[in-house]
């Protein structure tokens, strides 16, 4: 069994022990004859996987009652994961969601780390620093670099702290946002464990 | 005495009774045979006000070891007219900054309403929607567009309020954010307010 998460640039695909990626413009379905489970946030993929038996599109399976109709399949997928906690995919969005108790309680969006440093650069170059990840977030700032960190990292930290749930940390930008989340989760894999979550429901229905 | 605050496309004057713009393209500093005090933010200005000896630069009377090097003098000035509270300076960047009995105890930046609007739609054409300033802040929000103005909108207000000090609201974005702050102090004469202060205690040593 394959999972394959489709974004916008890459397809990102786990075998069950190791995940790896191929690039959206070189993907040729007719290389994969196995069964693949996958979900698609790219409208623009050229290949139409309906067509393909062998892929089983897994949003078929999901109670959009339970989430809202436009959220993104990944967030989903990521929510399906966990039963108790707030989720942080840290991307070119930040998405944040809050689960309880197996029901989703809503969530929000946020720009990412990349945007949120354009950000500021377009607003003046006098504040084109990088964001200083190790910030002391209790305490006002008094420099130019702490002032964007704090405005970007520290109104992050105090809306996710505020729900005191355990945070489970994902995305391409986990790494750095680790730094602020000292006691998060750091699952890399969430995504493909929330898939491996509906279709084990799918299978015992 | 007139006084005038120099932004990167106009300067702003304030007679004592009203306030008025010029565009900083066709400003002719001929036109001025009076006294004008003033603060300038704009690197690139046409004019070299040093020369003027009628136009009085107010960065002079700061003490810059009670704020810091780098902070813009407009922020300073909004200071300047705030003995307690929290101020919100709402244009292309919301700085806040927090005066605790007459001294600044720290502050951040965060982009304004117009950069971020423009973020959320670069991260995906599905993001791209105006943001609702009268979101309940309460709940986690269950749709795109709430998604976007609770990570813009609850984010400020979460940390704007942890301080419980009287919150003052200037700037170019005043009218969108005293929806979301709505016990705000709305004073779109603040910076002159500081202004003044600093004359008054120029005059007064």
């Amino acid at each position: 069994m394959l999972l394959c998460d489709i974004g916008n640039t890459s397809l990102h695909f786990f075998d069950g022990s190791k995940g790896y990626k191929e690039d959206v413009e070189s993907f040729d379905i007719f290389t994969y004859k196995q069964k693949v489970y996958y979900i698609n946030v790219n409208p623009n993929l050229h290949v139409n996987l309906e067509k393909a038996s062998n892929w089983i599109d897994l949003k078929q399976f999901i109670d959009f009652t339970k989430y809202y109709e436009t959220m993104g399949i990944d967030r989903i997928m990521a929510c399906e994961a966990v039963n108790e906690g707030i989720i942080i995919d840290a991307g070119s969005a930040i998405t944040v969601d809050v689960m309880n108790s197996g029901s989703y309680e809503g969530g929000f969006i946020y720009p990412g780390v990349d945007m949120m440093q354009e950000s500021y650069k377009k607003i003046s170059t006098r504040l084109d620093y990088p964001f200083n990840f190790e910030l002391n977030l209790d305490k006002m700032p008094k420099n130019s670099q702490d002032s964007i960190s704090y405005g970007f990292l520290r109104l992050l930290y105090s809306e996710v702290m505020r729900h005191d749930k355990p945070i489970f940390l994902t995305g391409g930008n986990t790494t750095q946002l680790s730094q602020v989340f000292k006691n998060a989760h750091v699952d890399e894999m969430l995504i493909f464990r929330g898939m491996k979550t509906v279709i084990s429901r799918t299978q015992t229905c």
